[in-house]
């Protein structure tokens, strides 16, 4: 197998890591808690499925938008994941990540790796149309998993309603139906007791 | 929340379930059986990186392939992950997961349902050159993981290098660098007596 190649399997294979990477939410389910890469397809495809909602397509590239979302949690494989209300550990956050970043995507060769870097720091700062959009789907995940389930990664932080809402606020951003649906989501989970 | 949203919601609630559909093989770090939602995962972003080894670029439509690949094994939630080896399983393997699509794919509103059963047929039928590429990554994916590991599932039902080749024959008609990486990889396996 020639160098090219050769690095790509090694990278293939250093992904496989995120599948040991444990989140703080369960499956809706409740059975378990929820690993990175499982969490990552679920993400995939709420985008390909809730992209109708995007007011602003002709902004959009829903190729770029799943390619980001494909790879923004591989540096937890280094990093670890961080608690969204964990507002210590989310104070040195993203020097942690984007070390592992540099790390992580230096696998590949270089024209890739640089490729995917570069979308993973857009991913990071929210401030494109596709990484708002990303990030928008992305937040909104364990919200939906905590909600129906019983919610017990919030329950167990004693998280409170307007956390939920100040922390995924770049989901104000996004499509306006998935900012409905936070409210929804949240307004169910209160009634629940899920959130205080 | 209106009926259509209602809908997908429910429908990315019942692909949560995925998540506990267990496949034959191993992690590459052996410490357990995959699961088909991290499968698909890994499988999405594999496609994105050997993309540029397909002869066929102007024939493909790699948005189409990640959707492809995103539901592809939805059906194993009702039908059950089949090993691909299991002869006598594989006979009516596809009445059951088209039972399985019809069934999961009517969650969602009417034509995003028809949409993504059109997709999931597709795949299923391996011809279109879209399918082709999608099928090739996605069986090359547990020759990767298996090769890498102790190759346990392909020992414990004694699976010889023949079959691995035969059974994955549709990678022949995809990007001719997948198919050497397949020799390449069932070589290696052999030699550590991961094949017989």
């Amino acid at each position: 197998m020639n160098r090219r190649l050769k690095q790509q399997i090694d990278f293939i294979l250093e992904a496989d890591k995120l599948k040991n990477v444990i989140r703080r939410n369960y499956l809706s389910d409740d059975s378990r808690r929820e690993n990175t890469a499982e969490h990552t397809w679920h993400t995939m495809l709420t985008a390909l499925l809730l992209y109708e909602y995007a007011e602003n397509k002709q902004e959009l590239n829903l190729l770029h938008v799943l390619k980001m979302i494909a790879i923004h949690d591989l540096v937890e494989i280094e990093a670890g994941d961080t608690f969204m209300f964990d507002t210590e550990a989310n104070k040195h956050k993203f020097d942690r990540e984007n070390q592992a970043a540099k790390k992580i995507f230096s696998l590949l060769p270089y024209d890739q790796g640089k490729e995917y870097y570069d979308i993973w720091l857009e991913f990071e700062k929210e401030e494109t149309p596709d990484a708002i959009f990303a990030a928008s789907v992305d937040k909104i995940m364990p919200v939906l998993l905590n909600t129906y389930s019983k919610g017990t990664s919030w329950r167990e932080s004693q998280i409170t309603a307007e956390q939920v809402l100040t922390t995924l606020k770049v989901i104000e951003k996004g499509p306006r139906k998935v900012q409905e649906l936070l409210e929804e989501l949240v307004a169910i989970a209160k009634e629940k007791g899920q959130l205080t």
